[in-house]
């Protein structure tokens, strides 16, 4: 290599265009978040049209920083030798944004914000009219354009058959329920769905063959095609020809799952019915943030309509809750599960803070520590036998409440059509369902006017439910009225790599659950900021998970956890 | 001219980027405004790293648009043939601050960025300390650099000897005492002050001679320096020239004035000690903004430590106030400050939002409206007739209160060593100390050694005070330490500008008083509004006056003003 090295220009020439790239490119990150952030905090109501103004300036300023050809030629040159790993790393990851962000026409990027805005209008009108019709043909357009995206980069994953590492840049933001002002990135956003080839199931006996209409064993397993070049986006590397068979599994022990659990009795939870004031919600809510270890130096918590977190820098993220006086798990598990965003955030590496390495890999690892804290921490009885006094000293109704019956009523599983107010058993089911739309859609095998019919089969085959208007059914999520196709898969890859974390820190954390049944949840923020935080995009998820627990992606510990859990809990044979 | 015209490119390409490059400009600044609020209010503590960084990054991408070559070829081609008034207008605002950019050299910048990073983190360590001569080396470094950049920008003032029309590109923002941790602008900063030749008076006697060490008569008046170039960055088309004998003539008058009204007997403000709860307090202010005409759909007021105000657009206008349990006025007086300075950004033209016209012409006629607002009608009695009942609503301890009582109380007139401290009477004597020293630091009459000794000479002589410490004295305000010379003289410029417009709309709005009394402040603000605040940068702060009131810059008015409102309330004969 030596030799090669002294016949090209210095690299130190190309390295330092590329690290001062890298430090431009998250500072504007940093500053697109902020705006974000105050849109849906702070904003005062006019606001909105100079702020998708001041969105669309910067996200243009890092458009351009990311395709420059100055960057590209840097990237040429210091690729050609970068024996440090943690280099190559950064070259590898910068590539791959740039790439993502240098293949698409400029004119598609603005045809695809021009329907993305649209898409969001019209989804609301349409929702308001409860008639799909009003949305459908924005939802065609968004469709041919995200196709027409996908083709563009189809290029990038072919050379990228080696592992990738990280979702095209864009903001840091975890929304759980993107609101509609927020503002959409132009890079990619797309998804992984099983195909709906087949016509979609409409009997009730389980089964895998059944409940998915036959996901995955469509999909040639090698063959590359345009839903995986959204999905490539939120999940670097992922493509349908993996995730379909592993949902088709899911899915297939599920359904059995949810049908038994339905037929027990429920839990009682009369204990959380009247109303709760919301300041003393909202204080305890910030003592689960120091709970859980999130530094209020380097952070904090506002309201939203819609919770959901942010972060700048490391040393600067945001998250949002919201507080319903008669619903008081609703601002707990929103914290727990913003604050799980939060940790991640929190602990990246500061010494990437400057650098394309400090962010998370994938949408779906970020998910896994929402996930992570909000179920499998937030919602296990040790958790409840520290938190629940202090609770009891804030809502003071609570009081006399036993831990078990608290814990249960935490814990109850109920079919509902609506994505958002799923437990953690029924939930994957509704992301199969998008995923399996979504992916047909993308296909050309199924055609936007024909998405509530479809909707409907589908939602009574995997849930046992039909929609009773559009609005509760094929309108619900406003992700598709934004574009992002392909975005879905990756909340059940979140809850997928969660029960495997979870399940080998118990493993390697001697007594956990006595830790956290003092309150103590250092001991799991240390392991987790180890083994996965400080990572940043050095590994793709998997590569994460794998080092972190001996197991890619599975969902051999998810089937494990809920039935263990849920079998005790129901007193039923799972 | 349409023959000319015919044989040139067709100017709509150069008028479209024009266009463009001001809407990312506009766009880009109320980012940054933006980025200045959180940092001010709700950032976490250990965000500010990244913060600047965020801040830095945005900056280059205003700089970068600003300067690039395209701009300056389209200015060049649109310059030709600007019949429009209003194109015209916008051509000559955007080649003012295009050119204001594009004159400083990058390394320049950068030094200048640094310098004031390093300036206010010693200028805290010098005040934690005390001494001077901590700070004194790096306010040397500014004051080399400020003098290359005046430099570098004569030769846009020689080209603009017509008239100017704007401040250099920068956020829209009005902070009454920059906070330390406040964003700098690349952009001029510079100050003017008299000349510090003549050694500083001693006596007592008052006289324009003796009061401010023979200002202006030293410049000749139609030679430009190098404070003039720093200046033009605050107080577009302002000169030494003019502004030295303006500060001579006022300090001559206001001398004797502060002198009599300090031997009359002090108002007794007793009922304003005790403790005034804050809540009480901030709901007050809500109810001031509302009076004001504050629109609450297009902007917001916080809390911070310095208050201060940012327009990010006329839809969204940030202010700030803080409150002291135990100084009640304090929040009410900086909510009416702040509120000026809202008026004026929410006043500005819609339809002007993309353009550089949409801002106000300079620092000194936005000041202006923070003390109309503050003073002219804050202090005024109509205005506590209508408001003071309301206030007794909030902190009941004051119902008993006589109005007279209440208004002499908010119009105490006292020397004092702290500019932030002083009353309307005393306030512009604190400004011709610091337009002096600063003029006399950039022609190298006075050395920033020198500097403790001569604020304590021309302190005792201004205000009869000498400090008893640095920290109370050379050190008490951040501006020179961010690189602010020549800031001073808007804050002077502001009271004059305030007292000229008052005057004319009470001469012009039949029944103005009786309408405040009443709690109506709608007439004013309207008429302000046409006058003023929709004008934006067609005309130079000074033109502006002229056409609402038929008077330019002048200490008339505010003379006028001063004399009769505290001649009555003293009883004593000014």
């Amino acid at each position: 290599m030596p030799d090669r090295a002294a016949a090209r220009p210095p690299r130190d020439g190309a390295w330092e265009t590329l690290a001062s790239a890298m430090a431009d490119l998250r500072a504007l990150q940093g500053a697109v978040c902020l705006l974000q952030w105050d849109q849906e905090t702070y904003m005062p109501p006019r606001g909105a049209e100079a702020r998708g103004e001041q969105l669309a300036a910067i996200q243009a300023a890092l458009h351009e920083r990311l395709t420059s050809p100055r960057v590209a030629e840097a990237l040429d040159r210091a690729e050609q030798d970068a024996s440090d790993p943690d280099r190559a790393a950064m070259i590898r990851a910068l590539r791959f944004d740039h790439e993502r962000a240098a293949r698409v026409p400029p004119d598609l990027v603005r045809a695809l914000a021009q329907a993305q805005a649209e898409g969001v209008d019209a989804w609301k009108d349409a929702r308001a009219q409860n008639a799909f019709q009003v949305f459908a043909p924005r939802l065609e357009r968004l469709v041919a354009l995200r196709r027409e995206q996908a083709d563009a980069l189809m290029p990038v994953l072919e050379r990228s058959s080696r592992r990738q590492v990280s979702p095209a840049v864009r903001a840091q933001g975890q929304a759980d329920e993107p609101a509609p002002e927020r503002a959409r990135g132009t890079g990619g956003a797309g998804f992984i769905a099983p195909p709906a080839r087949s016509p979609p199931g409409q009997a009730n006996e389980p089964g895998p063959e059944r409940a998915t209409g036959g996901p995955g064993g469509a999909a040639p397993p090698s063959k590359i095609e345009a839903y995986d070049a959204l999905l490539d986006g939120y999940e670097p590397g992922m493509r349908v020809a993996r995730l379909a068979p592993l949902l088709e599994h899911l899915v297939g022990w599920l359904v059995p799952v949810v049908e038994k659990l339905e037929r027990a009795p429920r839990p009682d939870a009369s204990f959380l019915e009247g109303t709760f004031p919301a300041e003393a919600q909202w204080r305890f809510t910030l003592e689960l943030l120091a709970i859980l270890g999130f530094d209020p130096g380097a952070g904090r918590q506002d309201r939203s309509v819609h919770p959901f977190s942010l972060g700048l820098d490391p040393s600067d993220v945001r998250l949002t809750t919201r507080i319903f006086e008669d619903q008081p798990l609703s601002a707990i598990f929103s914290t727990l599960h913003e604050g799980g965003h939060g940790l991640y955030e929190q602990g990246l590496a500061a010494a990437d803070r400057r650098s394309v390495l400090g962010a998370a890999p994938s949408m779906g690892l970020h998910e896994s520590q929402s996930r992570l804290w909000e179920n499998l921490v937030g919602r296990s009885l040790p958790f409840w036998r520290a938190c629940l006094p202090r609770l009891a000293r804030e809502l003071p109704r609570l009081a006399g409440v036993p831990v078990d019956s608290f814990h249960r009523a935490a814990n109850r599983v109920e079919r509902s059509r609506v994505r958002v107010d799923a437990d953690e058993v029924t939930y994957n089911l509704h992301i199969a369902l998008r995923f399996e739309l979504e992916l047909a859609l993308l296909r050309g095998e199924l055609r936007v006017r024909e998405l509530p019919d479809a909707w409907s089969a589908r939602s009574e085959a995997l849930l046992g439910l039909r929609p009773e208007t559009d609005a509760d059914g094929v309108l619900q999520d406003i992700h598709w009225a934004q574009g992002d196709l392909g975005y879905f898969p990756t909340y059940t890859l979140g809850n997928l790599y969660a029960a495997t974390l979870y399940a080998a820190a118990e493993r390697e954390i001697a007594g956990l659950g006595e830790a956290i049944a003092q309150g103590d949840l250092a001991p799991l923020r240390r392991w987790l900021t180890e083994k996965v935080y400080r990572v940043g995009r050095r590994k793709d998820a998997e590569e994460i998970v794998r080092d972190a627990t001996g197991e890619g992606l599975t969902d051999r510990d998810f089937e494990r956890y809920l039935k263990t859990k849920y079998g005790a809990l129901y007193g039923v044979a799972l």
